[in-house]
């Protein structure tokens, strides 16, 4: 801690950042330093109930906290028709980037922002929760295995929660003008990373949107989903909605095995968390039942999903600032490659359910 | 027993035809009356191997256990291209009918058998055994419920096993004059049945196969995915394989709740089965958990699910036989239905993927 630990400004008071502010208390390796919002008296609220020490900084404007020399990166939630402007910008201003997703409302404004952490030598991060937590990585491990889950052949990813009446008519999620891209942005993305994570990140060849998307008067997509298909056999199903009760699935199936996991955007409990597996399965005699049967395996942590993601950012940006290392490519590799297949399924949406081809 | 139960003669040896014969041996209302093969050595080591009675009737023909006057039911495990011709002739000599899946190669064919079995008073069921499974009932209840379901918005089933090399070579369901529709009309048949269930039995508008389906040398589908939509927003999708380690898995998402269940088709275990559900979840403060949390549901059964669907169709059979009653038409219904959808995935496959209206 103390000098080493990297000073994060928070632009804007959304309520996801104070899920965020949380973990960047509790990341051994981040603190955090300044809250900027439009208004001064809601980002010394937000600093006040958000666990900000006393000597944090308290800005009454985005600007004042990118032009803060002590700010080492910004957190950035705002809604995602501003990413473009205040991520590039906050790269100018040599600020590492952990960005809020949906992180851009197309690829070629990706492109701008990814471009400008690029050339200012800065850390890019997409706040893909999930992707940190230990789960996840012995998830990953055993598709990796080619004794126990072999080659995918398919895989359905789900992400949904019901939203509340005020939901559909105020958050920014449902609005053209601020989150386009609607909940195939916001719980589309979740699934669309899953799917891209399931298969090693190879970027699939087709999307197609499955039938019937479900829009608000001012169509935005409520509910929706696709079919992505690669150059191999393999193939993915999604399906993302505002509408639906809670649903965070992942069901994976390889020539040798299966994984299932139903929390996996956001786990049941902060501290443990579980997946299934199950491997060379056979029915047993008469196929009255199978053998083995599956397995649960579950996972302990001490810190929660969104404070091991502030950890891993923060040591990058640490690596960066204090050893001369480059920005580690992964996670801006990613963030692209799951822009591109969202960009895929919203133009398969709107140019009549036909195929897109996915180009890189 | 005794007189009331309802005596069955089997076509065929099909190693299927061995748990079946088990299941008539466990159902009190039903008893292993006769068994026919082209090979009267073959049927004569069946009976001996699968738990016949001493004055069970032996038969070198599948004719001879239509022409048995005692035969009440027959069950039919034959190769599908042969239901045609063996079912209705069933129907013809007055057996009632419990018929292996896929029950024809397709709907008009299956028009036919039910044809013969309605005009001549019979019953007809197809040999889905999990519909008769006390958690399939289970979960039925919990998706009829409107408060802790609600309206089903997406559906996902699979149904794989990873077959053996011999398998691919030999089998009956890898032959196209056998089996025409290969996983499709096999682990496809499971997916498209949970579907219908899931949505109640509304059939679909709208079918369209998934990109890459994988096919052997002979053009027989060995793998395959198909989108279902109907009139209103919901949608389904579906995999089926015969290269994916076993998988059996049904998530279904409602506005006000979720189900999963993995073992479906044939439950891990054969005297308890779970499911999982999801109802009115909230996220807790922060979002950094779930309220409430999934809740497992346990079913215990005495009989498996296989005997308790040869119960139930003897049960059916027995009123008509006993009681004047008439044929149940659920099951013709739904049977029907399934292959109308798997007809119309079908004719997207063949058709380069472009959607199929489904029409009844």
């Amino acid at each position: 801690m103390g000098e080493e630990a990297i000073r994060f400004g928070i632009l804007g008071c959304a309520e996801i950042a104070r899920k965020v502010s949380r973990a960047i208390s509790l990341s051994p390796n981040a603190t955090l330093y300044a809250i900027g919002s439009r208004s001064l008296e809601k980002a010394s609220k937000f600093a006040a109930s958000n666990g900000f020490p006393a000597h944090a900084k308290v800005y009454g404007s985005y600007e004042a906290v990118l032009d803060d020399p002590d700010v080492d990166a910004v957190y950035v939630p705002l809604p995602t028709s501003l990413h473009l402007h205040w991520a590039v910008l906050a790269a100018q201003k040599k600020k590492h980037l952990l960005l809020e997703k949906p992180v851009a409302l197309n690829v070629s404004e990706l492109d701008q922002i990814l471009e400008a952490c690029e050339s200012n030598g800065l850390q890019y991060m997409d706040a893909t929760m999930w992707m940190h937590h230990p789960r996840t990585h012995n998830m990953f491990h055993f598709l990796s295995d080619p004794h126990h889950f072999g080659r995918l052949q398919s895989v359905h990813a789900t992400a949904s929660y019901r939203v509340s009446p005020y939901f559909l008519e105020n958050d920014i999620r449902v609005k053209p003008d601020l989150d386009g891209l609607g909940t195939l942005g916001d719980t589309g993305w979740y699934c669309v990373r899953a799917i891209l994570w399931a298969a090693n990140y190879e970027l699939p060849k087709t999307a197609r949107a499955l039938d019937k998307p479900t829009y608000n008067e001012a169509g935005v997509i409520l509910a929706c989903g696709a079919s992505l298909s690669w150059e191999d056999d393999k193939v993915a199903t999604f399906y993302c909605s505002f509408l639906s009760d809670i649903a965070m699935d992942i069901n994976a199936m390889g020539t040798k095995g299966s994984l299932r996991v139903h929390d996996y955007v956001i786990p049941n409990k902060e501290k443990e968390a579980t997946f299934s597996t199950s491997s060379n399965s056979d029915f047993v005699e008469l196929s009255i039942g199978w053998a083995p049967n599956p397995c649960v395996h579950t996972t302990h942590t001490d810190l929660p999903q969104e404070a091991l993601m502030v950890k891993e950012f923060s040591s990058l940006v640490g690596a960066i600032k204090f050893s001369n290392s480059k920005a580690e490519e992964k996670w801006p590799t990613i963030s692209r490659k799951t822009q591109l297949v969202i960009d895929a399924v919203k133009a398969s949406i709107d140019n009549g359910l036909q195929p897109v081809q996915i180009k890189d």
